[in-house]
């Protein structure tokens, strides 16, 4: 047999530890050989591509983070205008199944060539651990460990200056991000775009914090936290294609409104891109293997129009529909518990 | 309320993290107070005890190592024998409810209690993921992390001096530490306890490695490994009171064996205790955490005879029995997916 | 004898273990007390201590960062008006010798307080390394390796992108952070405040890289950075009071002008907070204690009106006049090496 | 000009940082050619070699632990016979130096190359600190902080069990890195082979602890570590070649010495090889960095017999003679500050 593999959209630490598990599966398990197209739909649909052996040099790959196929965007409507342009790559290729490694957008995109009939295996991949079908994606614990790294670090300085430390965090759609790392950084208030935040709820439990003794505070902020309807004055923010209204520089906001109303000396860290590259956490290493690995034998034994997902301490295959049927959100449970560890 | 808690067996990064979120959840969400026992069942039973408020010190407790209760062990007979006045010292502290933190035999003691009419709910402990009701449990996530960071730094002087390392990692009876680490850590051999190896296996694996063109080879070997029947000559060990074989050194031994046999340079690190001390990771934190908000809740809703577990993304309530039934071994297709990374 | 000692100024890590190698050396070597002025000079005029006992509690402050004697500032002015109540107070504690902690405000200030007769020994504390006295000063090497972490992570999602990736790190009057880190983060061009730079020059080394086949560029800027007279348009800034132009921002600054001349997709990351809190690295440790324990044998054996600072190997008193004396600034050969590495 | 470069003796992180160093500034500053020699003196004799070029491979190269070069060991005797076949080797390739990167005996062997007419330049590598001419050598900065993090995570598992801990690090000869390892871990005692150890003064030192309140102790003992004449019973050892009685597992002699004077629970963790592995410091990276353009600086200008070192901030050239005169111990002062430490 012969596989065909890309990534597509942001980069996500585990990348390539899936390509590995790929290439190294179907080679230990089946035989067969592996081809990568280039900066994702648009090396498939250019027919740029490399063969992937099982060698030291994709043995090597496991540690380091991006991805050696490189990633690319390509606009839906160019993607399905080259549907036949890619039929025939793939073909020329002999191909004989594609396994797309992606986020939502990927994800869409792999279910339409499934659906227009080539044989197709999804990977779920999204550092904001927003993909409905699976419990946990890759990249997501190490966005998280190394937020949490840069909030441990941050208490003390805090502390020795009484300060209030906004820490914005990524998240535009979901909180999974700013919930795990505000649990695990011990921060005194989480904000999440799942719960509009009230700024005056935000101050009263600074200054509780304050009048408890405590001289400092930490709050973490995903990007996309937004006001409760009512509660700022010229929190305005523009729509995005999900309806959510987003604001640019969220932390900073939040980290003025809070020295206007309490004055205390409050400073912002936007965190940035540092959550999303480098070595990922033996955990992500570990999961995007198994992915790896699974799309590999999916792929092998037919079970196409489907995608990889972790379900408990299993890695199931589900339809690849249901993968990017809806966000995952941040169910309000989670939420409750977050904020009996606040203060 | 009045709770109590305490914490029993060998130490596990996260179980301050328990402590904690018990402490702020009983506080937060029911204004109840809370009791630690010190050194486990002993300080229960000597009515040896501290009060535990939701204040800075508790706060400060997440990311420490250990556990601030210490621990201690006691034979299960005197423990026994041990119930009035456990019983006694429990009512003359007016304690309403008891939350046991601690690994297989502490469940089990906790059952027992529980039998003898004591409203008990438990938190599994176990550095080595060897518990069936759950999961995962906090502290094998960063035993995995220590022990993945060590490998990652053995590969290139492994690869320096062209040699063998052979890393020793926790698991005396399961092989999940090594699993993990080993494939995350992208050794080249991996051996459980659950599978009996075969030194010829392992033997023939690393040539195939040299006559390749590699100059190095990575094996991680759980402490419990044991040879398959009749494949090592003098391979005796011992039988431990799992009906186990168990040998002091394995990875030595290992290394000792294929050094004879193939002449290369082989050398043993064993990992030890560095891989149950110190801060927990993020991953850690947060399950353990959760665990704490969780048991805290049980105990306050009136669910004894209970335990904690995670179950894909959920905290669940399980019956304390299913708890302690059996060992969670490695399942045969764990290692059949990390076998096709060897190599 | 008793010693009193005091922390002033911004955090740094490391200062704990200065705090801790004075209380532990006093007492172990000379059987002497250490008093502790809470929030720096104001602690002291407004008499606010606290004993500082060789016990359990010092001995686990190593790793902390931040300081548990707080840090504050007091107006110069309002320090010497000051100096009959700092007098006043350190009689009336019995205080022998007074321990300064600090930057070059806080040693002028121990400078001032030695000409008026109070016997001061300083320890120098500056996380950009500008004190002239000393090769290092403890809390840089733990800032660049916190900012050599942030590098490391970035190279793969700028790769991964085709990007240009712009890292802040401090340094508002000396390049010694980023003239570090961007060596040890592999950077292809450093911009630091003692060589103004030409935008050009910097566009022109980018270039190079995408002509090469590079596909991706990470550009360290100390925020102090000031460009060349006369290169770039609007780059204005305000004088500081060392005649220094600062600009806000100056990583996005470049960042906007890359992106206008170039056209790559530029993107900036402002590591701030992040690299002057949480735990030392061993390095700051071993430094940090060094210097406790000399500054607490300075003031034993009389040697006031001195600065303890690192010379080579060796630990050497100073006159506490030329830790002040001027910024150490980066010397042009230090660059000129860094140049080497770019591109 | 035409360079030639190699690495002998045991991996050091930071070898390939040198290199790296190496490669670019023959190429920024004189635009020179390099040939990296395989696998250290073996390669040169053999002939074996490659070219280094200053492209994207070299520059990814910083932070890889070991050496891309290989390394290997040579009997003085062989390479000393073999002088003519390197001096043909290095006409044939058309070297017109050689940068030898490595300890003791490696520079010894290129100060007689130098002796016998080939222009040489001396890089000093060794991971223990035992260089006299260089204040430091790169790979010591990365042990110690390893050893470091090991300590850091074993002094809770030590509390919560009530035990002492003994960790054994390297330094066979001197004990730099049990010193710096020790102090930055905050050992309750340090043992170095430089000061002969009683093991009633050890003892003593952790009853005291005990008496205290105190629950644990951590001892770091370098691997060379020696008993007082006639303080130890059966403590023999054997004579190595510099004339100090070396024994195999000092940590686990003087854990089974103290456990029986005082009856403590007593453990051993043996560091080994991930002292020496993986990715540098951001320290030693700089470190390597700057010997190797000083190097490469130092060949191009002629100044041959001599060895880059480090000299307080600066790097300077030394005769190749005095960089392998004796080895540099800690000295007696510094062990007197590590004392005040202890307890």
């Amino acid at each position: 047999m012969r596989l065909a593999t890309l990534t597509s959209g942001g980069d996500c630490p585990g990348l390539n530890a899936v390509i590995r598990g790929i290439v190294r599966t179907a080679n230990a398990e089946y035989g067969s050989t592996v081809v990568g197209y280039l900066d994702g739909w648009v090396g498939l649909m250019e027919d740029r591509r490399i063969d992937l052996y099982d060698d030291a040099y994709i043995d090597s790959i496991l540690l380091r983070g991006g991805t050696i196929l490189g990633t690319g965007r390509l606009h839906p409507d160019k993607f399905k205008a080259g549907i036949d342009q890619i039929k025939a790559n793939l073909d020329d290729a002999g191909i004989d199944a594609l396994i797309a490694i992606g986020g939502e957008g990927t994800l869409k995109g792999a279910k339409w060539l499934s659906d227009n009939g080539i044989p197709v295996v999804g990977v779920p991949k999204t550092i904001d651990n927003d993909v409905a079908a699976t419990d946990y994606t890759f990249g997501f614990d190490t966005a998280v460990s190394v937020a949490t790294d840069a909030i441990d670090r941050l208490h003390t300085t805090a502390e020795s200056h009484n300060r209030i430390l906004i820490v914005e965090v990524m998240g535009r759609h979901v909180g999974w991000i700013a919930l795990h790392a505000g649990m695990a950084g011990g921060a005194h208030y989480t904000v999440i775009p799942e719960e509009p935040f009230d700024i005056a709820d935000i101050c009263k439990a600074m200054e509780r914090r304050f009048q408890m003794g405590e001289k400092y505070g930490i709050i973490v902020v995903a990007e996309g936290a937004v006001p409760k309807e009512g509660t700022m004055e010229g929190g305005l923010g523009e729509e995005d294609e999900f309806g959510h209204k987003t604001f640019t520089g969220m932390g900073q906001i939040i980290a003025d409104e809070i020295k206007a109303r309490l004055g205390y000396d409050v400073r912002t860290t936007v965190l940035g891109h540092i959550q999303r590259g480098g070595t990922p956490t033996a955990y992500d290493r570990v999961l995007a293997t198994r992915y790896g690995v699974h799309a590999a034998r999916a792929a092998h034994e037919g079970n196409f129009d489907t995608c990889v997902a972790l379900r408990g301490e299993n890695i199931d295959l589900v339809p690849l529909e249901s993968a990017v049927a809806h966000l995952k959100q941040v169910p309000e449970e989670r939420y409750k518990t977050a904020r009996s560890m606040f203060g």
